[in-house]
C-alpha cells in the first residue's frame, strides 16, 4: 500500500499558495464546517472532476497536512494504520497514513472508498462517532483524534457496484455533498490555467467537452473530465494539431469501440473542423 | 483488528457521569438482569438507533469497562482472542479485547456479528453456556469468566444477508431484545443535548425525520438515523442555512439517486419552506 | 482454534457428582457399548437438545477427561493435532485437543463436525477403523490410541447443507444416533434444577414450548431449545415479568419477522395471558 | 497432513500373520502382476468394501512397508514428498509418506486420489511413466524408485463429482480395476471373524445388507459397507438387542431422512421382527 | 515477477544503432510529445503488431532506460515498486522495476496492463496526476518523478474482459492511441529484414496474412501477428517447403479446430500452391 | 513443485543410445529448426500419444539436458525460475528448472501448459520475443538465454477448458505442431519393442485400439493411448488372460460407467473371443 502525504510547509516552499481552486458552490463553506464541528465528510462525484484538487486546496487552506489514499480491492486496515516491518534484522513500526493524520492533525483522505476490502470499517467506525478514536492493537496504543484531525472518503456514484457499495451503518456516519464538473466559466478558467492554452481556445474545447458529455450513458460508461482537457489543451499548446491532440485525449481514453469513436470525432470536427 | 476498550475510570475522569442515555422501554433493566444472570445478550436494530450509546451508558452504569470491537468480513477469531506478535526481535502475547474482558471482568461488546468470519463460533460458545470459559490455546491457558464478565453482540436485521446470518445454534444461546429509533420526545432530547440546538428546532427535525423513515423500503435502504439529525442540528447550530444543512446530512448521506434526494428535498421543503 | 478439556478430577472438585443429565432412552447404554467396543460414535439432533451435555455427563460417569472442540469452516487438521508453535524465540509443540485425547486417552468430541475443513478427514479415517492410529507427521510420532480413548462427533440434520456434509466414507466409520428435545417432564426437571424456578412454573414454560415447537419448518428455522428455556424460567425466577421473560428467551431470538414475532407472542399470551 | 507408514516387521510382531483378507476374484493376481512389472494401480469401488484392506493384505504378502493417505481438498504435494520443519531453531527435512515409500521401496497407497489438490499430478506423472523418479526440488534431490517401489490410488467412482475427477492424462497412466462389496459366503466370513458373532447370525445381516443395498440410487447414496455389517454384529455380540444394534449400524449412519430411516427399520423388522 | 531492464548504453554496445521501428502515422510524434509534457501514455491494439517494439524503439531514440513489465493475473503493487528480499540472514530492500524507473529517471512499460491486480492503481494514480509521485510506504521514502520518467502501459481491446478493463479513472489518466498491423509495404520491410527472406517473397506472405486476419472474429480469435509472419518467413529461409512452414506458423498457432485449420490451408494453397 | 532432469551423459550411461522414437512426420525435422532458428515450440495432442517420448527423443539427438515440469493449477512462476529456501538457518538460492535450462543450455519442456498460473506468462514473454531473455527479480540476474536454450511448451486442445486457455498473445509466440496416435505399423512396432510381446499379438492389440478409439466423444471422453497399450501387451507378455489384461488396461482405465464398459467388452470380445 501506498500513500501520499503533503506537508503543508513543504507545499508552500514550493507552491507559495494554496493548490488552485474554483468553488463552484457552497462546498468550501461546508467542508470548513465539518472540520470546525469535527464531522467527517464524504465527497461523490464523477471521475476526474476536481474531488482530489478541492481536498488538496482545503487542506492547505485550513493549513494541515494531508494523506491521500487511492483505495482497491487488496487495501486493508493494515495499510491505513501500520504495521510492524523488518529491517536490518529488527522489526520498527511504520505508520500508516491514518494514523499519521491522526497523530499529527492532519486530514485524511481516502479516495474511493468504496473499493477498500471490509476490514476497514472497523477502523472508521470509532473515528467517525463520537469516540473518535483510533485504536492501535498492535502498538497497545489508543489514540485520540485531535481537533484538527479530519476524515473525508470519496466515490463515484457513476459506477454501478453490485458487490461494492458503502453499508448504510457506515454512510451514516458522513456529511456528505456531491461533485460534478465546474460549470463551464470555471472549466475554461482551470484549463487555460493549466495548459497555458488561451482563454479563447479554451473556451472551444470546454463547449466540445459539454456536447461529449451528454453522450454519457447512451455509448460512454463516463464524461470527458476536466484532466483530460488540460491534457488536450497540453498538446495543442505543445504545437499538435487540434485533430491529432482530440483524438489523442478526447476519444481513445473514453472508448475502444470504432463507432463510438466515429461519433466523438463527428461532433469534434463539426466544433474545430 | 482494532477495538476500543474504555476503562471506567478514565470516562469518569473525562465525563464526571454516565455517557447519556434516554432510556425507551425496559431495555435497562433486561440488560441488569442479563449481566447479574450471567446470560449473553444479543441486541437487534438499525443503524444508527442508539445501540452503541446504550452499551456504554450500561457498562459505566455498571462500573464494568467495555470492549467494543466493530466486526467485520476478516475479523478472525484470534482479532478477539490475541496473539504472539513479534516486537524487537521478541515475541509478546498481546491480549484480544475479548480475552481482555473476560480477565478483567467487563463487557466485550461485538457490534455487527454476523460480519465476523466463522472461527467466531468457536470462542462464542464456550463462553456461552453454562461452562461460561475462555480457552487460549496458545498461551495454555483455560480462562473462567467472572462473573462481571458479560458478552453483548448486535446486528442489524434489516440488512437481507443471504449468505451472512447467525445460525440457530449460535442465536439460541442468547437473550435477545430489538431496539428501533427513539420516540419523538426521546429523540428529541438527544438531539438537542447533542448539538446545542434548541429543543424547538430539534422538535421539527424529528417531525421531518419521522417522515423520512416513512419512505424506507421504498427508495430507501435504511431511514435516517438519530445520529444524522445531531449533525444537521449541529451545523445549523453552526449558522448553516437550513436547506444546506439538510442537504449535506439527511439527504446526501441516504441516497445516491437523483429522484430520491429531490423526493427527500421536497419533503424537507414542506416542513421548513 | 480453541477448545476445552475438562480434567474429571477438576470436574470432581467443582461438581462433587456428574453433570446432571436425564437419560431419553438407550442412549447411555449405547455410549458405553461403543466406548467398551472402541468404536466411534455420531450424535445428530437439533441445537440446545442437550448433546453437548449429554456428552459431560457420559465422559465423567466413564472418568475419561473431555476435549470439547466447537467446529466451523476454518477448522484444519491442525488445529485438532497440534503445532509448533514459537515462544520467546523457541519454537514447542502443542498438541491440539485430539492429539491430548488421544495421549491422555479420553473423550474427543467434535461439535457440528459438518462446519470443518475437509483436512480434517484425513485425521479422522485412521482413528475410525481397526488401525485406531494418529499419525505426527511433524513430530514424527505414530500414535496407538489407547483403549479409553474414544471419538465422538455431533451435527444437526436439520441445516440443509448444499456444499457441507458428511461424505458416506467418513459417515459410515461411525456408530450413530438421533436426539430429540426431551419429553416433557425430563425437560420440566431440566429446567427447573437449573433455573430454580418451581416445577409448577416450569411445567408450563415446558407445556408452551411444545406448541411453538410445533411452528418449526414452518416459520422457524428452528424449535425453542432447552436452553432458552432454562434462561426464560432463569429471568422469571428472578422477578422479570412473564410476557417480558418470554419475548427475551423464546421470541426474540428465534426470529427477527415481525409477523413472526407476533404469532410467538399470540401463542406465548394464550397460555400465560 | 497425516499418513500412517506400517513397517511389515512391526505387523509380524503385532499380527504374526497377514491382515485378514478373503479374495473374491482376480485382484490378488493383478496386484502382483502390477507390482512385477512396476506399473501403478488404481482401484475404483464403494466405501467400506474392503480397498483398503486388501491393501494392507497385499502389502504384507508382498513383504513391503505400507504408506497409506487419505487425500482431501486440502492435501498439496508438499504433503506426500515432505517438506523442511522448523524445530528447536533448527530447519530439518521430513520426508513425506510418498518419499519414504521410493525410499524405503515399499507401497504407497493414495486413498480417495480425486480429492487431491492438482499439484500431486506433477508428482505422479513421472512416477507413472518410464521414468519412475520423484523429483524432490527442495532438498536438489532426484530419487529413482526401486524395484520394490509401487503406487495404488484409489477413488469412489459413485460420487458424483463436478468439479473433481481424475483428468484422462492422469488415469491412463494406471492399470485398473474395480471392487464391490463381497458376495455373502466371503462377506459372512469376514464379519464373523472381525465381531465374533456366530456364521449364522453373520448370515442373517448380510443377507440384510444385500436387502438394503438395493435401496442405492433411490433413497441412500451409499449401500451399507461391510465396516457397519461388523459394528453391527459386534454391538449384538456384546449383548445389544437386534433392533437397537440395527438401528445405531445400519440405519442412522446411513440417513437423516424420517422416512428413509422407517423404510429401513421395517426391512430389519421383516427380517428379525 | 520478473522485468526486463535495457540500459541505453547496453543496447548500444549490443546494437550500435536503434531498435528497428517502422513508423505508420503521427505514434513517433505523439510519443515524443507526451514525454516532453510528462503526460502518461497509453498504448491499445492487437497481439503481435509490434507495440513493444515501439517502446523500445522511442526508448532509444530518447536515450532512456526501459523497464518492461509483462502484467498478469498475480501481478501485485508490490512487485512493481519493490520489497524487502530476506538473502543470507540479511533483509534488502530490493526495487521493483516501476521504481527503478523513476529513481533512474526512465520509461516503464506496463504491457497487459489490464490483467494485474488491482492495487497496482494505487501506485499508478499519484504518479498519473499533477503530484507525478511514488510513495513507497515500506523504506518511508517519497519519490518525486524526474522530468525523464515517463508511464506507457498498454493492452488488447479486441479481448473480450467481462471481469477485466481499465477503469474509468484510471483511463482518464493517460493520452491514448491505437495500434493495428503496419501497412503492407511496411510490414513486408520488417519481415524481409528480421527473416532474411526475400522482399518479393515476403510480400506474398504479407498478401497472405491480410486474407487471414479478415477471417478474425469469425473463425479465430485474433489475426496473424507481425511475429509469425517473421516465424514463417524464418524457416522458409531456412529451407522449409512452404506449405509446412505456413503450417507450423500461420494455422497452428491460431487455432486448434480441424475445420478452421482446413480453411486455413486452402487460404495458403490458393496462394502458394 | 518439482520436474525432472535429465542431463544427456546419464542419459548415455543408463541407455547406450537415443531414446526410442518412431517418427510419424516431418515432427523431426520442425523441432530441429525451431531449434536452430531459436523458435519456441508448441507441441498439441492427445493424452499418451507420445509428445513426451517426442521430447525426450529430441533433447537426446540434440544433445541437450532437457527438464520437463507438469503444469498444474498451482504452478507459479516461482515454481519455474526458483526461490530462495532456508536451509540450516541460511537462506540458498535454488533455480527452478527453467532457469536452470537457460544457464546449461538445454531443453524446458512444459507440459499442458495451460493449467498453469498466469504469472508464467510473465516469465514466458520476454524468453518467446527477440529479446529471448529470462530475468531474476530476486538474484538481481538478467540472464540472456544461450543459442542451445529452447521452449517446448505442450498442450491438449481435446479438452474442453473453458476458464483455461493459451491466450492469443501467448500462442502466438510459438511454432506450432499436432500430434496424433502414431500408424498402426508405427504403434505396433512401439507397443511390441516396449512391452516384449510378438509383433503379432501387438497387431491384434493396435487393431483393437483404432476400434476404441472411434467410440470416443460419444462414450469417452478421450480414446486409447499408446502407453496403455503397452501396459496391456506387457501384462499379457507376462502370462495374463487376454480378457483380463484388456480388461485392466483397456476399459478400466477409460470409464466408470458400466454400459460402456460393457460396450468395451464387447468390441474385445469380437476380436479375440
Amino acid at each position: 500500500m501506498s500513500h501520499t502525504a503533503t506537508a503543508p510547509a513543504a507545499v508552500h516552499d514550493l507552491e507559495r499558495d494554496l493548490p488552485y481552486y474554483e468553488p463552484v458552490g457552497n462546498e468550501c463553506a461546508l467542508f470548513e464546517q465539518a472540520y470546525e464541528q469535527r464531522l467527517p465528510l464524504l465527497l461523490k462525484g464523477p471521475t476526474g472532476c476536481g474531488k482530489t484538487r478541492f481536498v488538496s486546496h482545503m487542506a492547505a487552506k485550513l493549513g494541515r497536512p494531508l494523506f491521500t489514499v487511492s483505495c482497491h480491492d487488496d487495501l486493508t486496515a493494515a495499510d491505513l494504520t501500520g504495521r510492524y516491518l523488518l529491517q536490518g534484522g529488527e522489526t520498527r513500526w511504520v505508520d500508516g497514513p491514518l494514523t499519521r493524520a491522526v497523530r499529527e492533525g492532519g486530514i485524511c483522505y481516502l479516495d474511493e472508498v468504496v473499493e477498500a476490502r471490509k476490514d476497514v470499517t472497523v477502523v472508521l467506525h470509532p473515528l467517525t462517532d463520537d469516540r473518535r478514536m483510533l485504536p492501535l492493537e498492535r502498538t497497545g496504543e489508543l489514540l485520540e483524534a485531535p481537533k484538527d484531525f479530519m476524515l473525508v472518503v470519496s466515490y463515484n456514484p457513476g459506477y454501478q457496484h453490485i458487490l461494492k457499495s458503502l453499508k448504510p451503518s457506515t454512510r451514516q456516519r458522513f456529511v456528505a455533498m456531491s461533485f460534478d464538473f465546474p460549470p463551464p466559466r470555471v472549466e475554461c478558467d482551470i484549463v487555460s490555467r493549466e495548459s497555458g492554452l488561451s482563454h479563447e481556445r479554451c473556451a472551444a474545447l470546454v463547449n466540445l467537452a459539454a456536447r461529449l458529455r451528454e453522450l454519457k450513458g447512451q455509448d460512454l460508461e463516463e464524461g470527458v473530465s476536466t484532466r483530460l482537457l488540460v491534457y488536450c489543451a497540453t498538446l495543442i499548446n505543445a504545437g499538435m494539431p487540434i485533430l491529432e491532440a482530440t483524438r489523442a485525449t478526447l476519444v481513445e481514453p473514453l472508448s475502444d469501440d470504432l463507432d463510438v469513436q466515429e461519433g466523438l470525432m463527428e461532433a469534434i470536427q463539426a466544433t474545430f473542423g
